[in-house]
């Protein structure tokens, strides 16, 4: 089976967990980064070591580049453009959606394709296609090189637009510390009655699946701009999260967060719409119009 | 297949749905209900009616008790207090972990078996094996009646100290509400470009399962006391998080909530913990010892 040759820039944490992933998998791969030394390991996997940022961008059709941030890819690629015309770009550093806009325009204006991506794991996690690599740009491009791709994690297609990959990114990290702040509350309070987090945390993960079909749920009435609360309603939830704060100052756990959860609760009671579902305050995070 | 008795006081929204589902099962299920017509509905589905709490009490060696809180609880119960002799009282209706264990002295001082539920799904998740029943008291009550139990969703065992239940139940309504605020938060966020909550929520409900993984390895970095930064640290976080309230703030999403985030993150930096895993964050919510 003959594998696509695959040029990967930057071999920093994420770059290296690329490029080794697409080695195992086959791929000839060729790497480049700043700091000539952090290649030795993946030359000694069987990667091709290219001497210039020329040189890599030469060797294959498919660039994938992963450095620190924007300014850093602007910075590498600026001086190659003219050699970018018929390959394509696959820009897996974060930055931001204006960002990724940008560089979809620069890109198409030195003739390369540009797919935008966010990698919604950590670098052991690449590889597995548990996980998610989130892609906005070119359709094409992706078409051309899903196969490839999917040998990093499950390649989820956002589109035409290349600033989504980036605004999904913002936005699941946003939820991932979220998550991860009702855990650490909550582990911290069942703690202080002697509850190890190994014992609470199985019962954790299981309820995010309960939750999740709650989300489902709610998305349905978040795009059809209507929230019956007949499962749940914000006035019983607010009655509820009374019990979490008093519990919570009981065993002197930092309120900050469920207060605030109150606080969005509230302000929707108060703006008459108690009997609504959990949905209805999204109207709290979106802009005025 | 002779299934065993079951009582249940108390018909609301959730108590119904625990008799219908019990009576669906087929259990012989006797009801009752302070408004008596609530009861109409289960009678016609064949439940027996009971006249009285003491006659409700006297059909069943096991008896569920769904009302709306620990102060109903008691105002049915203390008049029949002498006919509990022998019989297992299970209490799923919400209330404190210091009520619980209340309830779990006072139903001993009686001699009956106690234990007390959380109910981790809404009435019409009720008898889906894939929602999880919290309890937490007697484990000989537990075991006898695990079976009847199972029929109203997976029955999760938190041991013998009664409070347990209802404090894991605070803690996940928390995570809860920290789950709904970030997804919220996320949803408006790519809602100003355009993205349907609706696109966006698969893509978030995938994301949380990627986040339990975190979780899990985290919860033995607690237990443990040692937070290794080595797959992300909060240093990386705390400038990742910049790009969220950017964009945000582009967009004119709310950011009160990844503000609250970023001032965690950004405490555990200034204690000069950046290196280590965010993790270390469950410090902010700990008591002060
Ligand atoms: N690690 C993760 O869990 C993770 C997850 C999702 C996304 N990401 C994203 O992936 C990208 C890389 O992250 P990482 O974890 O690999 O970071 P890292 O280990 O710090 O590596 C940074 C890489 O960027 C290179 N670099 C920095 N400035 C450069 C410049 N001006 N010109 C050329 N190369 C430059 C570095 O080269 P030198 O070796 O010469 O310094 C190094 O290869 C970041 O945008 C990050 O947000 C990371
Ligand atoms: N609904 C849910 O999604 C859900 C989920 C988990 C846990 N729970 C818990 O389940 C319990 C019941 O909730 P629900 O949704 O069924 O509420 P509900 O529909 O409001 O029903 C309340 C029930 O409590 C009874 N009641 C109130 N005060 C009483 C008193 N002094 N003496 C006797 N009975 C009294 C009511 O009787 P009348 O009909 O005579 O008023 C009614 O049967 C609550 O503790 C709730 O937190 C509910």
């Amino acid at each position: 089976m003959s594998r696509e040759s695959v040029t990967v820039l930057g071999l920093g944490q994420m770059g290296s967990a690329l490029a080794g992933t697409l080695l195992t998998a086959g791929h000839p791969t060729t790497v480049w980064n700043r700091t000539a030394a952090k290649a030795d390991a993946m030359a000694a996997r069987g990667a091709h070591r290219a001497a210039t940022v020329a040189e890599a961008v030469a060797a294959s059709e498919l660039l994938l580049v992963c450095v620190l941030d924007h300014a850093a890819v602007r910075e590498l690629l600026d001086p190659v453009a003219g050699e970018l015309a018929g390959r394509t770009l696959v820009n897996v550093t974060s930055g931001s959606p204006e960002q990724a806009r940008e560089m979809a325009r620069w890109a198409a204006g030195h003739g390369a394709a540009y797919l935008d991506g966010g990698i919604m794991t950590t670098p052991p996690g690449v590889g597995d296609p548990a996980h998610m690599f989130l892609y906005s740009g070119s359709p094409e491009a992706f078409a051309a090189h899903r196969e490839t791709l999917a040998v990093l994690g499950d390649p989820v297609d956002l589109g035409p637009d290349a600033g989504l990959a980036s605004l999904y990114d913002a936005g699941l990290l946003g939820l991932m510390w979220s998550v991860f702040g009702g855990w650490l509350h909550a582990t911290a309070l069942v703690g202080a009655d002697g509850v190890a987090a190994g014992a609470f945390t199985p019962v954790a993960v299981r309820w995010l699946r309960t939750v999740a079909g709650f989300m489902e749920t709610y998305a349905g009435q978040i795009d059809a701009g209507h929230y019956p609360g007949d499962d749940a309603t914000i006035d019983v939830q607010l009655a509820a999260i009374d019990h979490l704060l008093h519990a919570g100052r009981e065993r002197g756990v930092d309120g900050r967060l469920p207060e605030l959860h109150r606080e969005l609760m509230a302000k929707a009671v108060a703006d008459g719409n108690g009997s609504d579902s959990y949905a209805r305050i999204i109207e709290a995070f979106r802009p005025a119009r």
